[in-house]
């Protein structure tokens, strides 16, 4: 067996055989395998595509190149959730002390942002203490105290998933359908959940820009979680516009907070509940109220034991950037686009993104909304303000925000995007 | 500018600009775009193609990567030609004295085999005290004195095609057409030739399988050539079976030598005075006359001029293998096929290739074929026989023989492929 022949059969539009794919995962995690025929690889399937049992093979050869983890000492049902990532994407943050708090256990293994979506790790890393790296008995210990945790992938989880991530980052190959799936679901199957639900996210602000793409990835999740005993159901939804009113470290876990209180943007709580309903569904306990743990201050309970396991301070203040400025309406009228990517790409610009893996981030820096599609804003009033510790950058992030990022109009029929468009299962 | 971007362009089907194509080959040669950019990149291109217009502007940077050679101190017309590649292809080794010997200037710079396909320094350096390796100074010295120069391509000529050329060769992105027209045709190109023949294979034992591409690969070559102000056509011409009767280092200088003499197989004879002739004619030598020196002994003088400037002893004996195996027909009828890569395979398994670059080949090696398609074998006779100095090899080189490699039938209607099949120019 050798790189040049596996690369050459996709290269030619050939199906991958189980030998070939079990080799290739093997030999790069290995180190035997180079980059650079790696990421010739990469390009031809995501040129050339893969059949779906090329993609199960896949999978399952890159949850081959690590450990299992094992949650069977747990008496509840295990429930865990994935989105494919947007901007001001944080309802991991409320749900997963929500879905605790209904009975299910929610071991979330998360990752940090790179480039204009955010991630759920950096947001965390904001509160006071709070840490992101546990041992596997150090998350089983959170898991039992709280009934969630949040925490990073450990270093033995699929590492040749976490390679190859690293190298499509660099290589223009990070858009191939079956890369997205397998490196997705091959690290929530190693991590052994019992059942699954995917949050794809369709949008100007998400990798997959249009609906088809999106529900062809998610239905490959979908099969795939099947084929490996994961009860698994996927959800589309918006990405459009950013999810609530804040893109942003500290402000996310602000806005979170307030909906474990039980208010919160309608958009936040509306899709937190939808995915705590197919959470609970999925983990065998359809009869428990979602809705009733976020009013009873039983989330927020659940919320307060996770952080406080994990070393942080519940009752400590968040960070606060030291620099605003606010952006205000031109005209008035009905706000009919406010671009979610836009947003994103600004509250990057601010300090609350990433350029590389090893840059820091800053807690405070971000995007505020005071408006979202389908409000009527006045000529004068303020539509966002942006917040960063360094104000140098307010220039760089005003002109993410020009051009038709943000539209206000008369049209009297404009209706905003529904929130959830389809649901796979 | 950035790798990824230029990487999405050609993944997405657009066209290169003339800044992303400059940018990445420069970033390229001095490390700063890395070798799994490169390679996706490859991969890209030879899925998705390139225009005319991005061909150019790649062979242009390309040159652009290295020095240019000068002939401009020479007082004959220099002509150089160049095959793609195939079995028993020893044309370089009577084409450029007897090209000399008519009136033109030589520069040959030549390649080592890889794979099963012989390489023309190799086969030079089976004669005793043969140097590859000249300066530039000395280059131009065995010009004056013999006419005509084989070496080596200097370390300074278009060295992002060298490096290049070593990552397509590992990737599975060496047949990509507009990849394989601006390697060759930047090397010709920055060796400053004033005109140039090119040989483009067709066949088992080429790297075009089909006509189809070959005219492409032709097509897009004489282009290229023809834009830079080199005159350049190129002959199509028969791979299916190997170029005279033998395949393999010292053998195939043994051969030449028969041509040199005024003898030699057929097929090597009428390929040298047709390349020859279109030298003639590019480099504006329309009324020399090669079949008169071939036959007078002024090519044959050229040679051993060239030889002896460059350190070879012409009158040493050349290296014999210690072993030999002979294969004999099982039936009595005609030939009708003995395939070209099925004897470049062989020869390699005997040691006449190499398998890695810094691997060392036999100078003995190799295959000598008794009958060529479209001759009648009697039942017993030999019909080829294997050299190596390594008897263990037998095997798996008779290996490579078996199949549909041979075939022998009493089809009266067989013909054998012209050997000539095109000429654009």
């Amino acid at each position: 067996m050798d790189a040049i022949s596996v690369i050459r059969t996709k290269r030619d539009r050939g199906r991958l055989s189980d030998a070939q794919i079990d080799w290739i995962v093997d030999a790069y995690t290995r180190g035997e395998v180079a980059d650079e025929q790696m990421s010739a690889l990469a390009m031809a399937i995501l040129l050339n595509g893969m059949e779906r049992e090329e993609i199960a093979r896949w999978t399952a050869a890159m949850i081959a190149s690590g450990e299992r983890m094992d949650f069977s000492s747990l008496t509840r049902p295990t429930a865990d959730k994935h989105s494919t990532g947007g901007v001001g994407d944080k309802i991991t943050l409320p749900l997963a002390p929500l879905v605790a708090a209904c009975g299910a256990a929610v071991p979330q293994l998360s990752g940090r942002g790179l480039g204009h979506t955010g991630g759920t790790l950096d947001k965390l890393e904001s509160i006071p203490g709070w840490r992101a790296h546990l041992s596997n008995e150090e998350m089983l210990d959170v898991l039992g105290e709280a009934g969630c945790v949040i925490c990073a992938a450990g270093e033995g989880l699929a590492p040749a998933d976490r390679k190859l991530y690293a190298l499509r980052d660099v290589t223009g190959t990070v858009e191939a359908i079956p890369l997205i799936a397998s490196s997705i679901m091959s690290k929530k199957i190693a991590e052994g959940t019992d059942s699954l639900v995917l949050d794809v996210k369709v949008g100007s602000g998400a990798f997959m820009k249009n609906l088809d793409d999106a529900r062809e990835l998610a239905r490959t999740m979908v099969g795939l979680g099947t084929d490996h005993g994961v009860r698994t159901v996927a959800l589309l939804t918006d990405m459009s516009t950013p999810l609530g009113l804040t893109a942003g470290n500290a402000l996310e876990v602000r806005e979170s907070l307030e909906v474990l209180a039980g208010g919160g943007p309608a958009d936040v709580v509306e899709l937190t509940l939808a995915l705590a309903r197919e959470m609970l569904d999925a983990a065998g306990l359809p009869d428990a109220d979602p809705a009733k743990a976020l009013a009873d201050g039983s989330a927020m309970d659940h919320w307060r034991r996770m952080i406080a396991a994990q070393g942080g301070d519940p009752d400590a203040p968040l960070p606060v950037a030291r620099e605003r400025h606010t952006v205000y309406a031109e005209t008035s009228g009905v706000l009919t686009r406010l671009d979610a990517y836009a947003v994103g790409l600004a509250a990057w610009r601010l300090g609350a993104g990433r350029a590389r893996k090893e840059d820091p981030v800053q807690a405070g820096a971000g995007v505020e909304l005071h408006a979202k599609p389908g409000d009527r804003v006045t000529a004068g009033a303020p539509l966002l303000t942006l917040h960063t510790d360094t104000p140098e950058r307010f220039d760089y992030a005003l002109e993410a925000l020009t051009g038709d990022a943000i539209e206000i109009t008369e049209d009297a029929s404009y209706e905003p995007t529904p929130l959830i468009l389809d649901r796979i299962a």
